[in-house]
């Protein structure tokens, strides 16, 4: 092993953990990915299996062991509320881990995946949605974010939860008839039925069935059928999705800055991003739109930062470059 | 005890049961008050001590059975689906009853406990909003009555969740402030706080803690605040929410007819009921629009019609009157 200083930057998600094993840098020794990885959803013994799993496949390459590992900066979601971190710094200690655990936010993880500048925002829509400013390199200023009951507006459960709506008033008659009822129902397994009890179609009880039986946060699965085809409510529900992210990101500017972009609504050209655009009107032009990258490659960018460096758009660069002999 | 047939209506409701003796022509023999009745909400059994307690304190001044009874009818959300009867009718029979059992639903009795005629609409808007027109004495259109997460538009589950929505927006600034935002935080016993992490405010964090951890429907319990005080944000609201009940209602209407008004959210005056009338318009004209009245006499309006007999405005007339004696 060289005497250079190992680092591991790791992005814990709810659905799988990926580790980057980094030098000061940002020269990528090795990358693993594991499973689930954020102790909230998963549970901390779980989680913990996760991030060790993701470790392992990381330092195999290089033949290192957690003993040689000087920072490992896990970023994920939920890390402002979780102070206590023994849940995973027992687990490393246990494999020889000596170095210093230092937790990040992975939205932050997120945004220096995509721009290694000081200054900036970054935008994830996803399953939810969230804006943050980064100041110093920090995030100081947070929108939206607050989960599919209050807000998340503009993200896939949003798009998902307006379908459903704009189904079951078709159905219902108060809505207008939309060609996403039919996709909607066959999601479901349901036929459109003739059957009419006290003036409401039978599909219609069948579909508020189906809904009420799941975990409201599923309503997200339904987002792509918005994307799928042109019919009028699909593009409006689309064009409202754009304008609230567009409102969220409104809220948190303080000048021009790159914005980097990450989750599946607003990366994809089409009615989400052109409203997106012409809500932020003027605003636009002094943000250099850039898309988000592995969330573990911020991660191995912070913990470059936590160990004392100077990371900037050259380690970014060779971080993004290095990585690809190990995905 | 007389020869002439007793009749039973029952209001089975979800949070308690109400039943009225009466004769065919409406006279009103007893009443009595009983626990949860809805078998969905509160289980079978525990339903039927509802109604059965309901039913025993309603005999009790004429000192009748229920082998006396010739028809028993309970009103209830939810009857068109429950086409399973034998939770309520065995308890029945048990004690003696050998008439005949018939399910109607709570919104068409709402509608003629304010009206007898044949045609017309009840607008029910409490923790649910829902719409149905009647037409030959049956209901044969509904709008909305979707539930909390795809309807109720216009409802107070409705009214709370916007304010919900309006406080964490307030909060994290992506909308205006509101005195809505003092009366929250007091409701759910958190203080404004000055502490911000990575942009949030503390109370915010607390907030969304609070609103999570507790079930959704609960957030009708805001929807007072928004009638207390004089606050643009609240009007905005209350505004929304008449316009909702007023596209509900427009999606059935079919001609000039009674409008039977239930639930708190319409049936004070004030910024939900104008913005209602104003967006009807002149189809508001050709509405009467009555107050709704206790659930049971509808039911009792109900069982009259269910023993043979045609029940009239006079019918409806006697219920209402005689009810007193007992109430």
């Amino acid at each position: 092993m060289s005497h250079e200083a190992l680092l591991l930057g790791i992005d814990a998600g709810g659905t799988s953990t990926r580790a980057v094993l980094t030098d000061s840098r940002g020269e990528c020794l090795g990358y693993g990915i594991g499973g689930r990885g954020n102790p909230i959803s998963a549970g901390p013994e779980r989680a913990a299996d996760g991030v060790l799993e993701a470790i392992g496949r990381a330092l195999q390459p290089s033949g290192a062991s957690l003993a040689d590992i000087a920072v490992v900066t896990p970023a994920m979601a939920g890390s402002r509320a979780s102070g206590d971190h023994t849940w995973l710094h027992s687990r490393l200690m246990r494999e020889g881990f000596a170095g210093r655990l230092v937790f990040e936010s992975d939205l932050l993880a997120a945004y220096f995946s995509g721009s290694a500048s000081p200054f900036g925002y970054a935008l994830v829509s996803g399953t939810g949605a969230c804006v943050v400013r980064v100041r110093d390199g920090r995030i100081d200023g947070t929108g939206d974010g607050l989960g599919w009951l209050l807000g998340d507006r503009g993200s896939g459960f949003w798009i998902g939860h307006a379908i459903a709506r704009a189904v079951v008033q078709d159905l219902d008659r108060t809505g207008p008839a939309t060609a996403l009822t039919g996709q909607v129902l066959d999601h479901y397994d349901l036929v459109p039925s003739e059957s009419v009890v006290q003036g409401r179609s039978g599909a219609l009880d069948a579909l508020i069935e189906a809904l009420y039986s799941r975990p409201p946060i599923e309503l997200a699965a339904l987002a792509p059928f918005a994307f799928d085809q042109p019919d009028p409510v699909a593009e409006g529900i689309l064009r409202d999705a754009g304008r609230h992210l567009a409102d969220t990101l409104a809220a948190v500017l303080a000048g021009p800055g790159p914005l980097v972009i990450g989750g599946s609504v607003l990366s994809r050209t089409g009615p989400v991003r052109d409203s997106f655009l012409e809500r932020l009107g003027a605003a636009a032009e002094g943000l250099d739109l850039l898309p988000v990258g592995d969330g573990a490659i911020g991660a191995a960018f912070l913990a470059v930062r936590a160990a004392g460096g100077e990371p900037d758009a050259e380690t970014l660069d060779a971080l993004t470059r290095t990585i690809s002999r190990f995905r």
